[in-house]
């Protein structure tokens, strides 16, 4: 063995990050395209955080005990994937990292989950990956009250820039964590003094670190370029009862040449001569994406630093009687009975046509399925008597038993949401959350993403039309039916009595693939599915609730608390010698999923065709086609009492009868 | 005149605040709904507020120097109510009171702007209040720099509960405020402990003092049913040179005979036996809605303290040079010439025809309009260079002299929109302020307040499809376009060239009544509109920008950056002998609002119809009908460069041909 060799076997933690530096460089240099300078600023704190303390395990991206790793600034994507390739993760390959931002690589331009295994969550919507890492470490804790520590003990770190502190999701989701006590929290914030569009002192003055601690958070800070120092705050941070934050000071582009602690280096390429002038400067001799292979060699180490780990986590699964149970739970399968209760209920509710509010009706469900599925936690944006969410003597998930299953998210619908995702991306839990309908539109940033990952949360809005009455059109929903339809891989379900509602319950269940929202009355509304059929109807999206006397010459479609509407409108066409059928129309996008020819006998194009919802008509016309008739909301509602609100707006049985009339 | 007279003649404050406290309960028991917990609670503070320290004239609720009273926890309505009819306001009947909440009233269940005289914002979504607020101040600020403080002089008095705080919202608002220096800003903290579900405590253990501080607020507590006390807090907040929050302790339903301090008095009538219980202890012998005369002259003096203050303003006014035009930007109408440049622009770019994207479009309507409307005032959530709002060598609008037209929001998309509408209602002010297209569901609660309302503010949105490229899914708006459509009120533009984006700035300023959002292209794009004319075809929301060459037998809709392929898309049916007529749209709800024959006309149902936008479909078959083709998108977006996404999801000339061939 040579000398030099000698040397240059023992790669430095200098060069371990500097390979992290190259790589964001020349990876945003290839695509033209992607913001070099936080990898290069994180890099040093990141190279500590990989080498010294996640606990994880290169080969085996899905261990369930590993610790969470969350960019929340997720801008900076070529941080994680320098570190997924240096480590070994098999599929973020050198090919990978250089098809950075291109059609069908994994190295998607912010990281996307399900895209490239070690990426947990989604990121790149500024303040998100904060608020879901509250609902990941919040899993950590629930899991491991309910199966132990041996099973369950690992840590959510997060790194975070100025702009996800800026938005006001950080401060739901910190007060949330704060409040909940969740110490193996930890956020990394690249407190770099740097935004888009220039220092951040133009636009905020904040003393974070004073936020933090007035929201319950343990809080020190670091230089984020000496090695030492972040080692010994990282260190810190696991000793707290607290969750955590550590300011490490950085310099933005760290180590370019000559664009270092600029905003410049925040969002484009850095250029090819100063991308040359950065290699003499790091002493980086390399082809892009060409890798020594010292340093390669004391990453990939890293990489398998948890093996041994893992291993010791797996033997004592093998010799847990929970083993079966954690395994389903965490591969976010039900359990083979959960829907036998429920079912029985939705039998016996066909004969005992209970005529309640469809928030009562979810609620209903929820007691049949709660002791059934044991994975699922509910909770509250502080609705919890009008959302009908809680199970009676549901314990309350809390410090410092965490046990509990239902969770008090204060008036914090974003933030919730948010954390419904996190949870749900663990494993083990099946989330469900409530607020009012028209508070969908704070959470939406998190449905949406949700959507986009395909997870199941379960989002239960009730107070759907202005059904709501007196407190008036602030929160009315009257375009949110509209919009929360409009967002690709989200279903949307508006049941009209308790056996919809227990339907697009288990649907909501049996979709592990994709989120759901539950839209509920406030008011009381009429049984309509009183016949017995052990099928779903509602899984079909649409269908005929009721079929016409005679050839259909009229076809009625309706949605939740006007169901009942339809179908006493079609009783009076029918008295006019009309035959009239009613279509019960629980959800858009499942039926849109049915075979073409079940959506044309649905439709019914021959017949005049009325659709009645008290909200928007936008994307009814998918039914109704360009002459039909919709009987519903045309703008904003008002404050008065339900029944006259629905009288003003001309939503009635009349209304219905005169549209189709109209047009025979 | 009699002791007993004599003494009654005196009301004293306790007595003044009991009114509040009364009518509170009443007007809620009276509709059976409403939240009567808070107004009693604050009636105390409420009462300091109003007759020592807030600067109004019940008489002229418009005085442009009133000082803005906000009731950010809008649920507690019946306190400004209860204000506004004790103090005087003419609108506030006696009968409007005892029709709290039912159709036709001014009474909402929220306040609601426009409905009564007083309420200045309509406030009910949490958190909304009080970030609006800053926009109010900040317009203040604005204001005072550019008339000077003998026409502008007042301040913006908040009642905020824990709700309002807990939302995230509130952190972009204050640490906006406190980054401003909004030092005539002060918030009043309903700090009563409870909210719906229970305690606070339950889901917070935010230290909200220390987070205020955090944000550059100074800050003091109080007992809040210490009239004194209240009274030098008060004093004392408007001396300061920061926003000030003043943490008033109070009891819930303070007065309530057993439910005082309960949350069971937060969001519903407390019944007539607790009435009773609750009239004998506060000494209250009069029926509902009766006021006793003392106590009411008491209240109608307080209404018209600011008299004299209120005519020795107007007489500055009257004296003043600025006072035209003063009145005229207070008015909200536009200056005389405010479209002479920009008309003038128009004419010469049907002759250039420049090649831009459509944000530089807009960048380069503000050119034009920048010096004309003198009250425009733009900013972006920190990404200025994106969204091309900054109009070159603009000052900006920041402590201390805030005579600058460009705010640095931050990162911070739904604090920006409240903001703008908070500028807009104050008057004098026109905001529009940027964000990616996406992040629209960041700022949407705001968005939709607006429109509620009918406020000029203009969301600058670029970046407004997958041209986005590389940034991915999480970047790209593909249900944007509907979502926002689907919103009552708001117009929504997407203009397809440069002509367009400046008839949509146009118009967007013209529509005093309402808010715009403007969808605008990173990528570049063709121009369209080569021919001369002197009409506003974008103020049509669609037109026939391309006539057939023959019979048409195909019409083409399309908006922004999908409008040159339509073009050319048509050009290749025309080579086929098939004519074709293209019909850009740019926007739906002013299209709607044509006269039905203009309407069927450029809808051109005899023809086959195609609409092609890289968004998904829904709204469109308002167009296109059930039989229409439609080239869009059907799900999200993905990470790669434009023209290749364009390629991959098939939004391409040959689709659209395609699309209108197989329909011949």
């Amino acid at each position: 063995m040579t000398d030099a060799k000698a040397v240059s076997e023992k790669a430095t933690p200098k060069q371990m990050a500097d390979a992290i530096r190259v790589l964001a460089m020349d990876g945003v240099e290839k695509a033209k395209s992607g913001h070099p300078g936080m990898p290069m600023g994180m890099a040093d704190v990141a190279t500590v955080l990989f080498s010294k303390f996640l606990k994880f395990d290169a080969s085996r991206p899905d261990w369930a005990d590993r610790d969470r790793f969350i960019l929340s600034a997720g801008h900076g994507s070529m941080l994680i994937y320098a570190l997924l390739h240096l480590t070994g993760y098999k599929a973020a390959t050198k090919e990978e990292l250089s098809n950075f931002r291109q059609w069908g690589s994994k190295t998607a331009g912010h990281p996307e989950y399900g895209h490239m295994p070690g990426v947990e969550v989604t990121t790149g919507p500024l303040g998100q990956g904060l608020a879901t890492s509250v609902g990941f470490a919040l899993a950590e804790r629930h899991l491991a009250a309910k199966y132990g520590d041996d099973l369950v003990d690992h840590r959510t770190w997060v790194v975070a820039g100025d702009g996800c502190l800026m938005e006001g999701v950080s401060q739901e989701a910190i007060a949330l964590a704060g409040r909940l006590k969740l110490n193996k929290l930890h956020v990394l914030w690249d407190d770099n003094d740097i935004t888009i569009d220039g220092k951040v002192a133009l636009s905020d003055a904040t003393d974070q670190k004073a936020r933090f601690k007035a929201a319950g958070w343990a809080v020190k800070s670091v230089d984020g370029h000496d090695m030492k120092a972040i080692k010994s705050a990282l260190a810190w941070a696991t000793k707290q009862d607290k969750p955590t934050l550590i300011a490490c000071k950085t310099k933005i582009g760290k180590g370019a040449a000559t664009m270092e602690g600029s905003h410049k280096t925040h969002g484009a390429a850095l250029g090819a001569a100063e991308i040359a002038a950065t290699r003499l400067g790091l002493a980086w001799d390399h082809d892009p994406f060409e890798m020594p292979e010292t340093i390669l060699s004391a990453w990939r180490k890293v990489g398998r630093r948890g093996a041994k780990a893992r291993k010791a986590w797996e033997a004592r699964l093998k010799d847990s009687s929970q083993a079966a149970d954690f395994t389903r739970a965490m591969k976010g399968e039900l359990p083979e009975a959960a829907f036998a209760k429920l079912d029985a209920k939705i039998a016996e509710l066909v004969e005992t046509k209970p005529a309640q509010a469809t928030r009562q009706s979810s609620g209903a469900a929820l007691d049949e399925l709660f002791a059934a599925v044991p994975e699922l936690v509910g909770g509250s944006a502080d609705l919890t008597g009008s959302n009908n969410t809680f199970v009676k003597d549901t314990p309350i998930l809390d410090a410092p038993t965490y046990e509990g299953r239902y969770i008090n998210y204060g008036i914090r619908e974003f933030g919730m949401a948010a954390a419904m995702n996190g949870l749900a991306l663990h494993g083990g839990v099946i989330p469900y959350g409530g607020t009012f309908m028209v508070f969908s539109d704070y959470s939406r940033p998190a449905i949406r993403l949700g959507a986009l990952m395909g997870v199941r949360a379960i989002h239960v809005l009730t107070h759907d039309s202005i059904g709501l009455g007196e407190d008036g059109p602030t929160h009315q929903p009257v375009e949110h039916l509209a919009a929360l339809r409009a967002i690709p891989n989200l279903l949307v379900f508006r049941p009209a009595d308790t056996v919809e509602a227990m339907e697009a319950w288990k649907l909501a269940l049996q979709h592990k693939d994709k989120p759901s929202a539950l839209a509920l009355s406030r008011q009381k509304t009429a049984a309509v599915r009183t016949a017995a059929s052990s099928e779903n109807l509602t899984a079909k999206g649409a269908y005929e609730l009721r079929a016409a006397n005679g050839e259909a010459k009229v076809t009625l479609f309706a949605t939740g608390t006007e169901v009942p509407l339809a179908l006493e409108a079609a009783d009076r066409l029918q008295a006019n010698n009309i035959p009239t059928r009613v279509v019960s129309v629980p959800c858009f996008e499942l039926f849109f999923q049915q075979p073409k020819a079940y959506q044309d006998n649905v439709i019914g194009r021959g017949t005049v065709r009325i659709a009645v919802e008290a909200a928007i008509q936008q994307g009814w016309e998918r039914f109704i086609g360009e002459d039909g008739g919709f009987v519903g909301m045309t703008g904003f509602g008002a404050s008065a009492p339900a029944e006259v609100l629905y009288e003003k707006f001309g939503i009635t049985v009349e209304a219905v009868v005169a549209a189709a009339k109209a047009r025979l």
